[in-house]
């Protein structure tokens, strides 16, 4: 049997239905479902995505059978409609749309009114009777269609229109006439021969076909492969076409477009959100180019113009009902696009909208309450990436701010950086470490790097839904779209606010991407306060998953924070840190200096009762949770100057000549500090230094635990294990100490000795250190470096380019690399758990907050993950999802 | 049953044979071997080595039933020689000698004359009516016995014995009379009550057991421990303690006592070989304090003193009568040691002797000639590290030199270096990357550690079997012996030679190992030249081997060399070290200084044709043998230089500002090399480069096939690939530049393409690689560094105290780490040829001339090894006994 390539809608009846979301791609599968349900959809049909991935697979040729289908297809659209595609009385006219199975705003093209000709025109005039709204139509056809399908630069055209409207002495594209219309589309056809040296096609089929292959080849442009690239989208999806009859939502005042959103997409709120224009084709509201409407009055402020509620309202009511048939239909809130014909709704789409993080938590939750969902489902709904925006700090609201501009709080956030004005400055910008804010008079796919470099985006045009403002919600990216307080001068590289603050590139700015204020300067922040439906939905999470979730944490407060976000202990407390505090940096630097044991011994009695009453700290904080203490890890010359000018200043402080502190800082040179002399190595050369900490941990506990009740474990990590011999060595070494200041304090503690799995020869001998390990934690960061051969501190060269050029799929520092990395993890807890079957297994890299990673982790058979504190929220959703896809 | 743990030995019978040498010990089992073939042994028994891995374990104590089974073998030796263990009429005196199953010369504590006590002098003296001799006997029996069971110092009797003869006006012990020696017992004892706070033991059964004790104490101390890590000894092998009736060569010049070996342990000349010295005791050859006789006149010279075959003509007709029974008997040449008590000859030792890599292949190869043993044997019976000497550098003989002294050829080998004085500084001094030849008066077990720091070892006294020479060959390192022709003086830091030279501490000598000589300053030396033997016995060695053997060249020279030594092809062919050449350099900084992809290609133009007479010379001495190039490894900025004042002096060459040249310094700068922008990092950032290499080599190849008339296959190697899309980008470039150099010659070449194996990723994932590989060369070096997170050039500073504490059994840059590294190794083989079959498997890291590391490369299934030119005939050799001992 041949494969079926087409699939119809309209009049009520679809071959096609959501599920089919593989096949047809988003919008497809979306337009045959409300077809099905009894919605208005305008008649059509979807070109399958299996066409567009053999269309690749075989040279860029169309699957056998398929021209046939189209034509089968159309004439049941035509049938439908009661007009002719071509008909020069009553002509058809289409859209070509892209429709990929994830949504990928703005990254594929799309063709109106394709159908349009010269002769077909006139059948057009003859139908609306408006001549005007005839060659406008005609005209954006053409310029669609030469840019899209014809490969021709848009300026050329925009630049003949510009002249026209000199010409004319006017302003708007509305202060046009249909004379001026008509005759800009007989020069943009002449511009366009002499520009390609080929003819604008005048047959509809060889459009329709010319815009097909568009958009099957647009699954290939750039935007679309870097969109891909940043979402984890394979190529091998495809896209599918949608081929679908036109309705005009500017044949007039009684004509309108839309886009909204059933719920709220930035705060959650149960509200029926949208924009619209009047008189308008839709992607007038999507491009931003003109300010929009809302669709209700609720919302409505001072200064906007009046609502579809108030100027459309049989229209608003049955938009309304929609809205909650929608809802129940598909159980989640609806990003809807519309349009108005003379009085008359049609849906052009719906799909799952897009949503901020506290919109994504209220909605779920909201949604259970409602009976909609259940509380697995919304788990599930709550993306734990997202969770990151929740997390992040916002304006401390007692700072002082000068507010120069307000815009639209497109994406929420606040955020900080330098002002630049283009993609490519801010890309560069972000590679050497600058935090930017990336200010445009608006975006488009073009800028997509761009706005993934920037910490937020400021646009002077659009809307909420405007390109800017519906990317930066994906990416999770503070944004202030549409403010028209700035005036952005290209060529100065500035931009103007209202009140006459000059802002230069460069300059700080702040954003306030939930109320849409514009800083100057940098505004402080505070941590971020957790709403009640966040604490519902954590509830639900903690329920579902098996993985516990412990926190990097080097300080009582760190420790306090990740308590608060619902860490279950501390996976990785690093006691280098400690070293750096102004008040003991001067005895390690003693310590370092020494000449002999007794030196040495000497200076580390004064840092003992600091690191003490630093474990004191954190263990009340952590009140008997367990808590992962890393002997010291980093090679000593960190503790040391190396600018001939600190060597002096520090030289005269130590009392030492500055001779001896230089050989002391030229002898602790390392060529590669990563591979070199630090960790364990450190632990077995200089024994008195782990000793001292260990002491200080133990005292720590010994107290807590008989003056104040506390019962505390501490878990002793040596780092950098690579020969069961060294931990064997540094176990028996810390037992000692341990034993004695327990028999000191006479009260029975226990405590676990274990060690970091961060080099590949640990894991590949996991069954050895586990004969004297009590638990791993894997140091993925580590382990990655050394598994790849790759420092962090010097890929900045060339990762960017390896994930730029597909040469990996991610950044391995932020996503475990599961088929390399995650070999030795796999193999090391197999192994670890061979010789000893009760071992603790847990990570304490930063792919501990990693979604993907903590799901691998669960898969892996890992104990707890642990990531920083303001990730641990994050960890919990991802743990709670992998638990639940688990078990489907 | 109760074990066995004492066997006896005595009158042509005995309980244990030459094969128990892992229960008796080499000495032991001997002893028994030589009494059942009917050679004159002084009766005894051995105490196995059971015994002391019993006592170890048992806390320092010894098994139950010992007791008795010692004495009852004490009873059977008194019956055999008619004497009585403490009787003071006729007293039994006993020597007790550690006895290990490895040869460890100089490391065991040997204790001789036991059973002499106040009372049983008497009866010394009786019997063999010479006062001065029994308290020689006695004062030399309390000397040791204080020292080496009672702990005390030497020095302490050392500086009495001195006192006496100062007293005495006398400068030799043999002036001391009877009387003298009376009177030091005396001395001694009261000296050794005063200094330990306990008397010397007068009970000859308590002096038994005590010395019993000692050398089971022995086996743990810190010489016997270093040993064993130097010669990867275990230490559960124990040792035998073997107690032996004394005979004395110190009795008259009817006495004498010597060493010898069955043929040139130097040369492997088919010589009786030895050295004896008249009425003396056995330590005193030893010991190297008096300079020895030779045994027999061939080699007798000039000045020698009269030999054994003059002096004592009926005992040396006796003893090359054993020399023949015992080299049939062990099929081996043997190191004997004998005693001629009153004109009757005794043997108290015979083990396979130790030699120089010379005379292991002459000994070997003669005795297949002689029908002895077959091939086989005679490949086994070379060590492969032993050939290191054989193929290292000898002086060259058109060099000028100034010969300042000379000594005995105790050990081959030429070498130059800075003069130290003590071991512990011949240890800091290389350490810091120094040369230096260590000098001493003699040596003694306790300047192990500096010995095997040296390049090569002078003493000024001692023959060729004193304590120097012979640890210096087994170590196969460079010594001169015995060179009365210096005076040391420790205190000044010099020697003065003969001539009036000076040589102060770090004044730089020459050392000729093969005739004795010392040279002033550094003589340049040459390439060793193949003997006649080694060829005939490396024909064997290829008869028998599986795995190839490759080189490590980068030059023409090098791989001339390399081919002389056997190599069957090149496996590493760096490419950037032709990028240093002077002739080069400055392009290849234009190239990194340029900046577009323009100016580096101007750049590399200029190196094009350079790279390719580099690969053309290569080409043509390799004759069609394969040859693997590695491209570009090495991050750029390690052509660039560093310092401030080089980096002026080339801005002002390359006409650049220097501010310009150090922000390019700067910029290319990286915290850790070793994981940063190089490899095949370089080849997709700068395809450019990669191209150029291509291109060059494909040039001289098709060049040479075409018009030479070659048949050369080009490997191409790219470098540190962790991901199978590295390899795939960069192998379709190279494809595609190789088959443009292919079109435009004409000519068909074939190439292969394949990868390094050198990150721990690249291993893991092998099987992917492998669809792109068409030959993996794992580059252990790097691996290593990876797999350990180990910097090679950092790790001086911790990896010497790893391997001195046991933390790892042996340095892993040096012998492959079989247990981690080889775990990648061997995943890398499985799954590349799970995924390639006929997959091309080699190694190219230095482990690749290490004969550990060979074997296990044979074992894993490797096609083929390669290392350093010099290395070849060893790598070659190991795999042979890598076959040779699989069929075992």
């Amino acid at each position: 049997m041949a494969a079926k390539y087409v699939y119809f809608f309209g009049n009520g009846k679809a071959e096609g239905k959501a599920e089919l979301k593989n096949l047809l791609g988003g919008k497809g599968a979306n337009l045959a479902e409300m077809t099905s349900i009894g919605l208005p959809v305008p008649a059509g049909f979807t070109i399958t995505t299996e066409v567009c991935t053999e269309f690749y697979k075989n040279n860029q040729n169309y699957p056998q059978g398929l021209k046939a289908e189209v034509e089968a297809n159309l004439k049941q659209v035509e049938e439908l409609m009661g007009k002719r595609f071509g008909d020069p009385k009553n002509p058809l006219l289409v859209s070509v749309r892209s429709g990929a199975r994830a949504s990928m705003p703005g990254m594929m093209d799309t063709i109106l009114n394709l159908g349009l000709n010269d002769t077909t025109v006139q059948g057009v005039i003859a139908q609306s009777g408006d001549e005007r709204f005839a060659y406008d139509a005609y005209r954006r056809f053409v310029q669609m269609y030469s840019d899209v399908v014809m490969g021709m630069s848009k300026e050329i055209l925009e630049h003949l229109l510009e002249g026209k409207k000199e010409e004319r002495g006017v302003h708007l594209d509305t202060e046009l006439t249909a004379v001026d219309w008509k005759e800009l589309v007989g020069k943009f056809k002449a511009k366009i021969k002499e520009t390609l040296g080929q003819a604008f096609p005048e047959d509809p089929q060889e459009q329709l076909w010319g815009a097909i292959g568009a958009v099957f080849g647009s699954w290939m442009n750039q935007r679309a492969i870097t969109y891909r690239k940043l979402n984890n989208i394979p190529a091998d999806w495809g896209t599918a076409v949608n081929v679908q009859s036109m309705v005009f939502g500017n044949m007039g005042n009684d004509c309108a477009t839309g886009v909204a959103f059933t719920r709220d997409p930035s705060t959650g709120e149960d509200y029926f959100y949208g924009e619209y224009l009047v008189n308008a084709q839709g992607e007038d509201v999507v491009a931003g180019i003109r300010t929009p409407q809302p669709i209700n009055k609720a919302k409505k402020k001072d200064g906007d113009l009046p609502a579809m509620e108030d100027v459309l309202p049989e229209c608003y009511a049955q938009l309304a009902k929609i809205r909650g048939i929608l809802e129940k239909h598909y159980k989640d809130m609806q990003d809807i696009e519309f349009t108005i014909e003379k009085g008359k709704l049609y849906m052009l789409q719906t799909r799952n909208g897009k949503r901020t993080a506290p919109a994504a938590i209220k909605i779920a939750v909201d949604m259970v309450r409602e009976g909609l969902i259940d509380e697995k489902a919304a788990v599930l709904r709550v993306a734990p990436n997202q969770l990151d925006q929740l997390l992040h700090p916002s304006l401390d609201p007692k700072a002082a701010k000068k507010v120069i501009a307000k815009g639209l709080p497109a994406s929420p956030g606040a955020v900080c950086g330098e002002v630049v004005f283009t993609a490519d400055e801010a890309e560069a910008a972000a590679k050497t470490g600058h935090k930017v804010i990336l200010v445009r008079v608006e975006t488009s796919p073009e800028d997509i790097h761009g706005m993934h470099a920037a910490q937020g985006i400021l646009t002077a045009r659009g809307g909420m839904t405007s390109h800017a403002a519906v990317v930066a919600r994906g990416m999770g990216k503070c944004c202030v779209a549409g403010c028209g307080d700035i005036k952005v001068d290209y060529k100065a590289e500035q931009f103007v606010a209202k009140d006459g603050t000059v802002v230069k590139k460069g300059d700080r700015i702040t954003l306030d991407g939930s109320n849409g204020e514009v800083m100057l300067g940098e505004v402080p922040t505070v941590a971020p306060q957790m709403t009640g439906d966040f604490r519902t939905l954590m509830v639900w999470v903690d329920k579902f998953r098996r993985l516990k979730v412990r926190t990097n944490a080097d300080t009582p407060q760190d420790s306090k924070v990740a308590r608060e976000f619902g860490a279950e202990g501390i996976g990785l407390c690093r006691t280098e840190h400690m070293f750096f505090e102004a008040d003991r940096i001067a005895a390690v630097r003693e310590m370092i200096l020494a000449e002999d044991i007794e030196g040495r011994k000497k200076a580390l009695t004064k840092i003992l009762p600091m690191q003490k009453s630093d474990f004191i700290g954190i263990f009340r904080e952590m009140k008997g949770l367990p808590v992962t203490i890393r002997l010291l890890d980093p090679p000593l010359h960190e503790f040391l100057p190396h600018e001939e000018k600190d060597i002096e200043s520090l030289a005269t402080t130590m009392g030492v000549t500055v001779q001896t502190l230089k050989h002391k800082v030229e002898f602790l040179h390392e060529f590669n500090p990563m591979l070199g002399h630090r960790g364990c190595r450190l632990g077995l050369t200089f024994p008195e230094i782990y000793d001292m900490q260990v002491q200080a941990i133990m005292e720590a506990a010994c107290e807590l635990n008989k003056n104040e009740g506390f019962s505390i474990i501490p878990e002793i990590m040596i780092p950098l294990v690579a020969v069961v011999k060294e931990l064997k060595t540094l176990k028996d070494n810390a037992i000692r100490v341990c034993d004695e200041v327990i028999g000191r304090y006479g009260v029975k503690v226990e405590y676990l000795i274990g060690t970091m799995i961060e080099l590949p020869r640990a894991a590949l001998t996991a069954d050895e250190l586990a004969t004297e390990a009590e638990f791993f934690s894997f140091g993925t960061n580590d382990l990655t470096q050394t598994t790849f051969g790759l420092s962090r501190d010097d890929a900045g060269k060339f990762l960017p380019f390896y994930v730029e050029n597909g040469l990996l799929e991610e950044d391995p520092f932020v996503t475990l690399d599961q088929s390399g990395v995650g070999q030795l993890v796999r193999m090391g807890c197999e192994k670890g758990r061979a010789t000893r079957p009760n071992i603790k297994l847990g990570i304490c890299g930063e792919h501990g907050g990693d979604p993907a990673s903590v799901i691998f982790c669960h898969k892996v058979g890992l104990d707890y993950v642990s990531c920083s504190p303001f990730r641990v929220p994050i960890a919990r959703l991802a743990a709670a999802h992998a638990a639940l896809e688990e078990k489907k």
